[in-house]
This record gives structure tokens, C-alpha cells and sequence, in this order.
């Protein structure tokens, strides 16, 4: 945290350039936080209202101070990210205005804000409950909590970001033919904020429930399978978060604008030199605290696979691969084909992630003589790297802002800021898959230790018993109903988002001919409002549902559930981004072609990036934590379950 | 097969009407044949490379002869459906002209021809094995051939069917701006047999498949579960399917066209007293072959819960229904919002029919106090109304191309044709619905007998076992890949029949303006020569997959992996159909308010249509086939399974 501290103050130093870039910033940060303030209001009160039943059930302050502490860490970590991240979009792109190389070193510290918070603050938090409570189980209520709140923030801030971009593109772009980032187009500043609060700030919340969740059941199951080393067993998946930081913060500090050297490739080298420490330090820790060489393969191999999954995005998403002109090619033949090719691709593209997912696991499980422990180990290792991809994911949204107010002030930066924009939307496919095969990773875990708890390994019940199979099958209806909510969600919103931004142009003629500045203000109120209303629905189903399972068909039936609702949670969430990943591209790739610009096919292909957004953005990776909150919710509603 | 003999020699005898009639009718007719010849060949290719493998590994003649038969029987009941079906549909046209009730008598008992021919041989296949082999292990081998041959039939009749369907609607109705069914649009003869090949003969394989596996499993559970019963035990699912072809007899007679009453009602009609008779039927065979009231509840809870999946179809995709409204608002913000807002609604609308699976599925299970033999009982109880819902499937096809005969030659009918035309767009979405729920049961059947088989219930393997956890997790990716490669069959099959229509028009100008007829024929043998070259391979994958994993992984994982393949499928096949059936209703909706018509909303909803139509005619139906494949194929391995 400290470096967290100086890293923000490296960005606020930096001057803002020129009045006009201040101002705009200034209605971007100010939107932000009010989106934040608002949000936070909300999920506050969704928070008080589920402590009531912990507290009434459970009777233990324990639990339900780690439940309030773990929402409320996860919230700090996202908000000190959010905050560092609109002052550093307008530095970026002052700095662009004289030095490439400088506009990235900041783009990406302000990234490493968040991506640092993140991994320190869940450290922090459990470590603090570990000193207190002395005894891991009333943790859960931290993961819980945590996931909770990110649930919320993720869902909030994606039908925000979406609707607020379907409002912008659709009545701007379409309709009045006036060019992104237009500072006419009524919807532009709720654009920016969308992309701060709902990729920054709702990806934040995701990956701090995934690593405080990883600690949490690393520590429950390590009470369980490694009980003869005391607490050594405890102190292990703690320590070896602790080696992960301290490699990012390494590979933060290389990560910057090197002369000569394209940034990716400055990223690059420094997630490498992120993973070659990680391994050190994995090294170190799993031989000092456990002594057993085979937990160090199975960390390394879920560090390695966690890794993979980027060979995956670079073949479907990357901007020149085979995928993407296929598509460019049947957006030749019109909409309709350019959304069915879309599908295909979308469809085929979990395979590869979840094979290296599924390898790991099976290899974990071996390499250690049949040991759960393994995949616990390896569980560990896929959020080594957290902090320096999350740092990556976050200074996508910086520099797509730093575009974003260079446009609207009309400053020259030479290409810098669209170069640093194009490798953001690379981080960030790349963090979202990341995300979803690391969440995979850390549902397994979390169901493991819920069957551990409820004593599914002791019971004889097969995949043959009915209980089982209709369970199962249960379990894999929800994420297709969570789907569709969340698709409906977002529609909803944006609808609202479309009729104020036409409305603004209908009743003042004078905004498009760029006389009087629209009110910028009133489309964030209502895309905020919509947002935080249309978000509860889909949340309350991953809290309600595993609670009805258990309570009407059984703790074991609600395994099965689980276990259903992984199987299609992880293969949809992939779906959904890789998907939504392509069709963007795919407009992408169109747009750089100029002759292409307005021709039928650049006219499919933004239809197909219409419909992805929402999916990409808010539906695939609120799968992703919603994956994991049901499974939270049944590890935390064990003890009622097993007096039933 | 007599009642299928007089009903196909009761509309032969009815004349043809015009020679211009005469002439369209025999285009189509040869068309299918054409289609039909080639498409048996290439699937009479794999059957006997099947073959090979059969008879090499089990020496033993009793399985190979059951698969051929069973491939052949299949391939026989879709083939006497669909010759019946090509000379219904004029002859429905020419009654048309004269009387509403006579029109949909022919078209109804054309459907019934194909209904019934599915139920019986069927059953006399089974009988006819059942005598000869007095064991009914050998019979896996029938229920496998059919499943075999009725995957290539679905996804080659489907592929055929929407290539030719995409083909002339994107360059005749958008491009060159004639209207449906026009005669100079090259690719409408191939668009009407698609019809039959597609719909008749692929849904015709579908269910065959469904009813053969479900009697063969429910002969070797029988002998399990209810031994002390000796042969009563294998009678009694035959004996019961016999009962409700009786029952479907007299519902096909009283399914006719009764004055002053409409289409729709006077089906509903026959439904409801060939369910009573099925009642009464399942009654009487349960008390005199098991002596088990239990059993019969079971088997009636089962019967119940397939009609009840028209509820859902009813809720989605009525055409006044609420989701059909919200759709077409959603048409009017353009093409993405109406894709989104479709896919919504898809992914809400699996839910409802596979709550009453499951509950059906727990009910038969308990109401037998705790024996997998009444949900073996449920299972047999969703065959039962299959022989008139088939038959409303296929009257549907011979409708449409009533309709589209009577367009193409100017006849005059009053809206009869329109009226069964839309009549058999509910029942054919019915019958998807239908299809797939009674595909999962019978799914779950098969996967019950194939862990019984490997004694998934002996081995204590619970769902915590990591071999278990990744078995599942990479089933559930199965039918995402297979989604992939069939959407992306059915597009590139699009694709080739786009350039030969295009072609066309380039070539010949005569074309448009009336004075050529187009090539119809070379429309026909493109779609036909592409289909069955794509078809292959999203069809290998069923077979091979889980024999790959069944070497690779084990018995148990493979059965793993069954129930993960389960429950993706189960949840895919009806989000393609209903969300199909939702864009194809909603463009029906927007184009009979005539003012509609040429609006954007209208287009809007045209695209959501052509990328609905393959997802619910194509993927959704080879889904379903595809689950139950993949485990019908485990259950053949069993033995290679076992010596391992």
C-alpha cells in the first residue's frame, strides 16, 4: 500500500495541460463519483440487509465482521483504484502531447493503482481477521462479503458503461452521424465514467473476491488435508500471496515506456519477469512452509495456465487473426451472417481456455500422489499474477479516457494515445479471460471445500442418484436465467440512456450545431439511477437461489447444484467475452480500413459490435462472480444446512 | 403401417389440381428425392464405416445386425413420411381452392402418415429384434444405429434446408426485392424441399431415435430392476408403446376438419382424447404386466409434463404473446436491440420446461418409493403422444408448401392456407419443444443405464472426485463445440447457395424480368452436394468424443462427462429453438400490421429472423440428437469400456 501511495503520487503530480483537458476531466471524475457515491449507497444497503439474517442465524460477531469487512475492502480497493484512475486519464494525455514513452509509464501506474490495492488489500484483510480470530472458518464471511459487493459493483458499473455506450453510439453515431467522443453528443461524458466505473472499478471487485475467496478456502481446506504442520498450513497460501505482490511490484516498476520499444512489449517483459519471481517465490515459500516439492509444480502450473489462456485471446481476438477476418469477410454478406459467424466463434472459443484449465486440475491432483491440496496449490498460483494483469486491465479504461479527452479538446499527440487505447483493448480481452479461468479455478476450490464441509466425500451419493442428477441439471439452468437478466438489464437502461440523449437533441437544436453544451449531467443521473435499480434482480439470484436448493431439496442436492452451475457459469462466461471480444475486433479492423468507413459492411459489423458489448462487458464477466458468490452463499449457509 | 397404408392411399387418390400445379409439385418432389438418394448414400457410407469397427470389436452379428436395422428403420419411417408428404402438399393446395375442412384433413393426415410410420417401426423393429435375440443388450446396438442415422439426417436435411432458406431470402427478398415464394427466384424450389428434407424427415429421424432408445434402455433397466417380474419385465414398455399408438390412431381420425371449427382447436382436440386414451391405456398394460399403481402415476406424470412444455411455447412464442410484444418494441431501436433483447428471452426461455423435467424426474423417482424404474416409467410416458405431435410436426411443412404452391401458381384459396400455414408454425415450434424434453429424459435414461452398466453406483466416486469434477466440466463443453461447427456448417452452405443465386441473376437479366425460368435444379444440388459434405463433421464429434475420453480418462470420468454433456444440451437445444422461434414470430408479428412492412423495424426484424432460423432449425434439433448420441455411444463401448 505504501507503493500504491507513491505511485498516485507520481500521477497527481504531473500537470493536467490545458483548461479546456482540466475541465473535461473534471466532468468525467465528477460523474465517476458520483456514480461511485451513489452505487456504494446502494450496495450498502443491500449489505445491511443481508447482515440481518447472519447475524440473526449465526449468532457470531466473527462472521458477520468479516462479512461487513470483506464488502467493505473489496469497495476501498476498487474506489482508491477509481480515483487514481480519472486523475491519471488527463495526465496521460497531457504527457502524450510532447512523450510517448512518459504518457505510457503513466497510463499504466495509474493501472497499477488499482492492480496493487487490490492484491495488498485482500492480503490485508485476511491476514488482520487470521490475527484476530486465530481459526479460518469465520472467514468465509470476508469472501462472502466480498463477493457480494463485487457482484454488485460489476453488475452496476457494467449496465452503466453499457447503457451509456449504446446511448452514445446509437443516437450520436447512427443517427446524427456525429464522430465518437463528440463533446455534442449529450451521452459522451457518461461514456468516459462508464468506462472507469464499470471495467476499472467492477473488474477490481471481481478479482479481489477471487483471491480473497482462493485465501479463505486455501485455509479451510489447509486445516483440513495438511492438519500435521499446524499452522504453517495456514500461514502457507498467505505467504505465497505475499511473494506473488512483491514479484508485481517488481515487474510494475519495469513495466514502462522504454524507448524503442513498443509498449506491449514492454508489458510483456515485465509479466514475464512478474511470473519468473512468482516462481521464486512460490519456490521459497512452498519449500520453507510445506517441504513438499510437488504443491511448488502444482502452484507453478496454475501460475503457467492462468498464463495460457492469453495464447487463446491473442487467436481469436488478436486484430489480424484468422477469426477476425472470417468475420470481416461475412459482415460482407450483411448482418445477419456477420452475428451467426459471431456466434460460431463465440461458441468454439471456451474450448481451449478450459482445457488448460481442466489439465491443470488433473494435473495438480496427480503430481501430488491424488491430493486435493494440489488443486488448492494451483488454485493459488493462478492469482500470483493478479496484480500486474489487473494493472493491465486498468490502464485500458485510462487510456481509452486519455483518447477520449484529447478528441474532445481536439489536442495532436501523433498516433501515441491510439496506439496505447488499441493495446488496452488487448489487456483487457486478456484480463477477462484471465478472470474467467481463474474464477473457474477458485469455484472448483470453493465447491470442493463446501462438499468437504457438508460431507459429500462421506456420504455414497453417485452421479446416479436422482437427487444428483436433478441438481445438477438445476444448477445448470441459473447462469442461463442469471444471462438473461443481465442482458435484459442492460437493455432497459440503455433504452432510458436513448431517449434522454434524443430527447436533449430534439428539444435543443442547438447542441448539434455545437451553440450550447448538452447536459452531460442528467444523462449520467439517469444511466446511474437505471443501472443501480436494474442490477438487483440478477445479484439477488445468486443469493436466493442456493439458499431455496438447500433449504427444499437438500445440502447434497445443493452440491450438485453447484457443481451444475460451475459447468455452465465457466463455459458461458467465456463465451460471452471471447464473443463480445471478436465483434468489437472485427469493427476494429473494419474501421482501420478507411474506404471501408460507412459501407454496408462497416454498418454490419457495428451491429455486431452493438449486440457483444453488453455481453462482453456486463453479462460474461457478472458470470464470472456470479460463479463464485452462489458457491460463497452455499459455503456460508453450511452451518443451517447441517442442523436440517 | 396399415392405417399409414390407407392414409397415404386416401390422399394419393385426391387430384392433383392444375397442370401448373402438377408441374411446381413434381420440382419439389424430385428435389427431395434427389436430396434424399444422395444424403442416404453418403449416410450408408458411415453407417458401414461404423460397421467395421462393430463387428471387429464385439465379433458378434446380433449387435451389428441390430445397428443396420436400426439405421435402416429410421432412415425407412423419415423416408415413407417424406414421399407422402410431397404429394399431400399440392394436393392440399387443390383441395384448398374448393374447402377449408378438406384441406386440412389431406395436410393433417399426410403428417399423420409420417407419425405413425416413426411409432410402429419402431416398435415392430424392436419386437422383431426381441423375438429373435430373446436378450435386450444386443438391442443397444439398434437404438445406436438410429441415433447415428438420425444425426446425419437432421443435420443434413437442416443444413440443406436453412442454406437454401438463407439463399433465396438474402439475394431474392433484400437484394432483388421480389417476394417470398417468388417462381423466379432461383433458389425457392430448393427453399420448399428444404422444407421437407429439413423438418419431416430430420424430426421424423429425431423422435424415431428417441422412442427406439427409450424402449432398449427400459428393456435392460427392466431386467435389472425388475427381475422376479421375469419376461413381463420386457414386455411391458412395448406393450405400453403399443397402447399409445392406439391412442394415436383414434386421435389422428378425430383430428380432421370438423365445420366451424378451427384448425388449431380441432388439434387440440385430437390431442387431448389421444392422451386420454394413453392414460387408459398405460393403466390397463401397468396393472396387468407390473401390478404397480405407482408405476402408472409415473408414467402419466411423464406423459403430462410433455404436453405441459406447450405452455412455455405458448408463453414465448405465441404471437401475441408478451415477449413477441417486447420484441417488436425492441425492433423498432433497431437490428442489435432486437438480437439482444432475442437472446434475452432465449436464454430465459429453458427454464419453465426443464423445471417440469426435473420435477417429473423427482416425483417419478419418489412416488415409487426411491426406484429408478419410475423414471424409467416417466420416460416411456413422454412416447406416448409422439405419433400425432410428429404428425402435427409434419403438417406443417406440407402447409408451407401448400402455401408456397398455390403462390407460385396464382391459385385462389381465401386464406385457408395462410391459416394452416400459421397453424403449423406453432406446432412444429411445439414439437421442438416437445423433442427436447422428452430427448433429455430419455437422456437421463441412457445415462442411468450406462453408469449401472459401469457401476457408477458400486464405485464410491462422489462429485468431490477431481476425475469426476473435470469429466463433467469437459462434457458441458461438448455442445459448445458442437454448437460452433454447426452454425458455422449451416454458413457456409449459406454462403454457396448466396453466390449461385447471385450468380444467376448476374448471368441471366431474363431472369428477373420473367421471361427465363431460373435453374432450380443446380440451386438444389449445390445446397445438397455443401450440406452433406459440413454435416460430417459436427456428426463425428458425438461419436468420437466420448470414446476419446472414455480411452483416455476412464469409465467414470466418460460417465462424468455424459451428465456434463446433459445438462449443457438439455439447456442449449431449447434456447436455439425457442430463440428462433421468438425472431421468426416476431418478423410474423411486425409484417401482418401491413404498414409495417419496408419500415427499419421491419428490417430489424428480418435480421433477427435469418440468424434465428438456423439456431432453431439446425443447431437446436442436432443438439438433441447429439446428446443422446454421445451417451448411446458410451453405452455401446461398455464392454471395450470394461476390459480395461
Amino acid at each position: 500500500m505504501l507503493v500504491v501511495a507513491y505511485l498516485a503520487w507520481s500521477i497527481i503530480k504531473e500537470p493536467t495541460g490545458t483548461l479546456e483537458m482540466d475541465k473535461i476531466a473534471g466532468y468525467i471524475e465528477e460523474g465517476a463519483k458520483a456514480f461511485i457515491k451513489r452505487q456504494y449507497k446502494t450496495i450498502a444497503y443491500f449489505v445491511a440487509l443481508t447482515l440481518i439474517p447472519i447475524v440473526l442465524f449465526f449468532q457470531d460477531v466473527r462472521i458477520a465482521f468479516a462479512f461487513l469487512f470483506g464488502a467493505a475492502l473489496s469497495l476501498l480497493a476498487a474506489y482508491i483504484g477509481l480515483r487514481v484512475a480519472v486523475k491519471a486519464n488527463v495526465r496521460t494525455a497531457n504527457a502524450a502531447r510532447t512523450s510517448s514513452t512518459k504518457a505510457f509509464t503513466l497510463a499504466f501506474r495509474g493501472g497499477a493503482v488499482m492492480g496493487l490495492s487490490v492484491v495488498s488489500l485482500s492480503l490485508i484483510g485476511i491476514c488482520i481477521l487470521y490475527i484476530l480470530y486465530k481459526d479460518p472458518s469465520p472467514l468465509i464471511g470476508f469472501g462472502f462479503g466480498a463477493s457480494l459487493a463485487a457482484l454488485f459493483a460489476q453488475l452496476g458499473g457494467g449496465i452503466f458503461t453499457k447503457a451509456a455506450d449504446i446511448g452514445a453510439d446509437l443516437v450520436g453515431k447512427i443517427e446524427q452521424r456525429i464522430p465518437e467522443d463528440d463533446p455534442r453528443n449529450p451521452a459522451v461524458i457518461a461514456d468516459l465514467v462508464g468506462d472507469n466505473v464499470g471495467d476499472c472499478a467492477g473488474r477490481g471487485s471481481d478479482l479481489f473476491e477471487s483471491i480473497s475467496d482462493d485465501y479463505v478456502t486455501a485455509m479451510i481446506l489447509g486445516a483440513l488435508l495438511l492438519a500435521p504442520l499446524g499452522t504453517n498450513a495456514f500461514m502457507y497460501p498467505l505467504v505465497l500471496g505475499a511473494s506473488g505482490i512483491l514479484a508485481t511490484m517488481v515487474g510494475v516498476f519495469v513495466t514502462r515506456g522504454w524507448k524503442k520499444m513498443k509498449p506491449i512489449m514492454s508489458f510483456n517483459i515485465g509479466l514475464l519477469i512478474t511470473a519468473i519471481f512468482c516462481v521464486i517465490g512460490a519456490f521459497a515459500s512452498t519449500m520453507a512452509l510445506l517441504n513438499d516439492i510437488t504443491i511448488f509444480f502444482a502452484v507453478v502450473c496454475g501460475l503457467a495456465a492462468s498464463l495460457a489462456v492469453g495464447i487463446a485471446v491473442q487467436y481469436y481476438i488478436g486484430i489480424n487473426s484468422r477469426p477476425i477476418r472470417k468475420m470481416t469477410e461475412s459482415s460482407e454478406r450483411g448482418p445477419a451472417l456477420n452475428i451467426l459467424t459471431g456466434l460460431s466463434y463465440a461458441f468454439q472459443s471456451p474450448f481451449l481456455p478450459f482445457l488448460f484449465v481442466l489439465a491443470t486440475i488433473l494435473f495438480a491432483y496427480n503430481i501430488t500422489g491424488g491430493s486435493v491440496y494440489g488443486i488448492v496449490g494451483a488454485n493459488i498460483g493462478t492469482d500470483l499474477a493478479i496484480g500486474i494483469i489487473m494493472s493491465s486491465d486498468t490502464f485500458g479504461p485510462i487510456s481509452d479516457n486519455a483518447t477520449g479527452i484529447a478528441q474532445m479538446t481536439g489536442t495532436r499527440n501523433g498516433g501515441t494515445l491510439e496506439e496505447l487505447d488499441a493495446m488496452g483493448n488487448t489487456t483487457k480481452a486478456y484480463t477477462k479471460a484471465f478472470a474467467s479461468a481463474s474464477g473457474t479455478f477458485s469455484t472448483v476450490v470453493i465447491f470442493i471445500t463446501y462438499g468437504k464441509m457438508v460431507g459429500l466425500d462421506i456420504v455414497n451419493l453417485g452421479l446416479l442418484e436422482p437427487t444428483i442428477i436433478t441438481g445438477l441439471l438445476l444448477g445448470a439452468a441459473f447462469p442461463f436465467l442469471f444471462s438473461s437478466l443481465a442482458i435484459r438489464a442492460t437493455g432497459k437502461t440503455a433504452y432510458k440512456v436513448v431517449d434522454e440523449v434524443r430527447r436533449q437533441f430534439r428539444e435543443k437544436p442547438e447542441i448539434i450545431q455545437g451553440k450550447t453544451k448538452p447536459d452531460y449531467a442528467r444523462c449520467v443521473d439517469i444511466a446511474t439511477k437505471n443501472a443501480l435499480k436494474q442490477m438487483v434482480a440478477p445479484a439477488l439470484l445468486a443469493v436466493i437461489g442456493p439458499i431455496a436448493v438447500g433449504l427444499l431439496l437438500g445440502k447434497f442436492a445443493l452440491g450438485a447444484m453447484l457443481l451444475g452451475g460451475l459447468s455452465a457459469s465457466a463455459l458461458l462466461s467465456p463465451f460471452f467475452t471471447f464473443g463480445g471480444g471478436i465483434w468489437d475486433n472485427t469493427k476494429k479492423n473494419i474501421e482501420q480500413k478507411f474506404w471501408m468507413k460507412g459501407t454496408p459492411t462497416h454498418f454490419a459489423a457495428v451491429i455486431g459490435d452493438t449486440v457483444g458489448d453488453p455481453l462482453k462487458d456486463v453479462v460474461g464477466p457478472s458470470l464470472n462472480i456470479f460463479m463464485k458468490l452462489t458457491n460463497m452463499t452455499a459455503l456460508l449457509i453450511t452451518p443451517l444446512l447441517l442442523t436440517l
